[in-house]
């Protein structure tokens, strides 16, 4: 007696490879949970063991029949879209939140470049003053130029900015007004990135913050991914073109990718820069694994461990 | 007697170069009217001729004194100041706009992509069926997921995009209404140049239409250098690339650059396009001409003449 399942069902055959006890699945989710069916089938037939190389062709024989195939065709199509629809993962999730972060910051970026030169038309001396984009927009769009030059305290006479009408300063307010929601979209993007990641990966989290730990799972393309990392890959995570220089020219090799903007490597005095990283990347390669394998919390521990050592 | 003026006023110096009479100015605005205080100073003096240059010298030698540096000094940064502030014209106000209409179709294009790829994981097939990323934007915002499918006659358990929660759609939202917002900006951008076109160069705009009129100005620099333009340069303006590798390599003469996306020029048949653009750039040279030096509104009639031959 054989036992065999395949898509459509767990089937039973006798030593002449006639179907002597089966159950069809009635949906894929049948399908996926096959282990049941098997088990019930076994305890039936207590003889029934897997085909040998010689029984399964035979009994492969007995499914190309040309009746099944309509059947093979459809199941087949259904579990693919079963599998498609339920790959979507918090981490991908994630992926597409930081990644649309990155592509805010660039088009803030560009935007704020065109202001920058239509208004230095009208108020060159606050564009030259502001440094913060961010700032500097929402000034633009709460404040009148004479309100501006009174902070810097200048006079309007002095300004050698054009005085312009209203009409023609309306789209240039509009341009400001629209970089500030920019700036809130970016906002409420990063709020909801934290609240995924506190699901997540809290551990990874708590070691190196929301947009460093984003990064390292959007480069890594999953958290599985990055959790099978060694620590010295994520060490130079983002620094793949001086990695590959360092191979093959034998340039310096780089002490850190992404994990670059983290306050304690940011913060510490250059030489002390590859030693932090090395030591980051190692509590970063733990906090992952336990994140994917979903351990207990020791995030806090990780990170002030750090912070003791460098702090 | 000898008449001379300079940023200070407008000077009288008897034959030994000692100051018989002057009119000093109050400020810029009496420096740029300068012509005034010489004519009533000549009416008085009627003798007062311009110095040679052995005169000139000598008078330059009076306003050596360390006593004028001050005022010199002040007075040139009054000169420049104003000469700064009255340097903008409307063509450089157009320049900007048109410039912030490129970058705000950068930034549509770039967060667009990132909001297809999102939204695609819960509702591929709608992202699919839409091309416009207008109208893909819009449609987020207001509609459900079963709607848009409805629309498509497509069941919602055959999709295969995945079952978000509100709270991962809610990002995804946000982020299209922010494309919706910036498709409303550029609106108000077009409108704003379309209205300075008005007074600016109502005869370009007649003939090449507002955007393809405003990049010309743009990439020419101002309507001063784009009117001065032969008609063979308006023709390849934006093309400079295959141009120069025309002329090092011998390839293919550009036959357009910016006016390419002329309705008049896209909607014809391939082989004509040179012919059509050579007719276009010359009409648009006129055109030009004519802005700049405030001629008379002949716009009509040279896009009735091209229409009339190529239509």
């Amino acid at each position: 007696m054989h036992l065999f399942s395949n898509i459509l069902g767990v089937f039973v055959f006798d030593k002449n490879f006639n179907v002597v006890d089966k159950m069809l699945f009635s949906g894929i989710e049948d399908c996926k949970n096959k282990e049941k069916y098997i088990e019930e089938l076994v305890a039936k037939h207590k003889e029934a063991i897997s085909p040998d190389s010689s029984g399964l062709k035979k009994i492969l024989l007995y499914f190309k029949d040309a009746k099944f195939k309509d059947e093979f065709y459809n199941k087949n199509i259904q579990l693919a879209k079963f599998d498609i629809k339920n790959s979507v993962r918090s981490d991908i999730l994630l992926i597409q939140a930081i990644s649309s972060i990155g592509e805010i910051d660039k088009s803030i970026n560009i935007l704020t470049k065109v202001l920058r030169e239509w208004y230095a038309l009208h108020n060159p001396e606050f564009s030259a003053a502001c440094a913060s984009h961010e700032k500097f927009a929402e000034e633009i769009v709460n404040k009148e130029k004479s309100e501006l030059l009174n902070e810097l305290n200048i006079n309007m006479p002095d300004s050698i900015g054009a005085d312009l009408q209203q009409e023609d300063l309306e789209p240039i307010r509009r341009l400001a007004h629209q970089i500030c929601d920019l700036y809130q979209l970016r906002k409420s993007h990063f709020d909801y990135v934290s609240s995924v990641m506190d699901e997540l990966c809290p551990n990874t989290k708590a070691v190196c913050d929301v947009l460093i730990g984003a990064k390292l799972i959007e480069h890594a393309g999953s958290l599985k991914r990055l959790s099978s990392m060694p620590a010295s890959t994520i060490q130079v995570l983002g620094a793949e073109k001086a990695l590959f220089r360092h191979m093959k020219t034998g340039a310096k090799m780089p002490k850190h990718g992404l994990i670059v903007n983290h306050p304690l490597i940011s913060m510490a005095a250059e030489k002390m820069h590859g030693k932090i990283a090395r030591a980051l990347a190692d509590k970063i390669s733990i906090a992952s694994k336990v994140d994917y394998f979903q351990g207990q919390f020791i995030g806090d521990r990780l990170r002030r461990e750090l912070e003791e050592r460098f702090g």
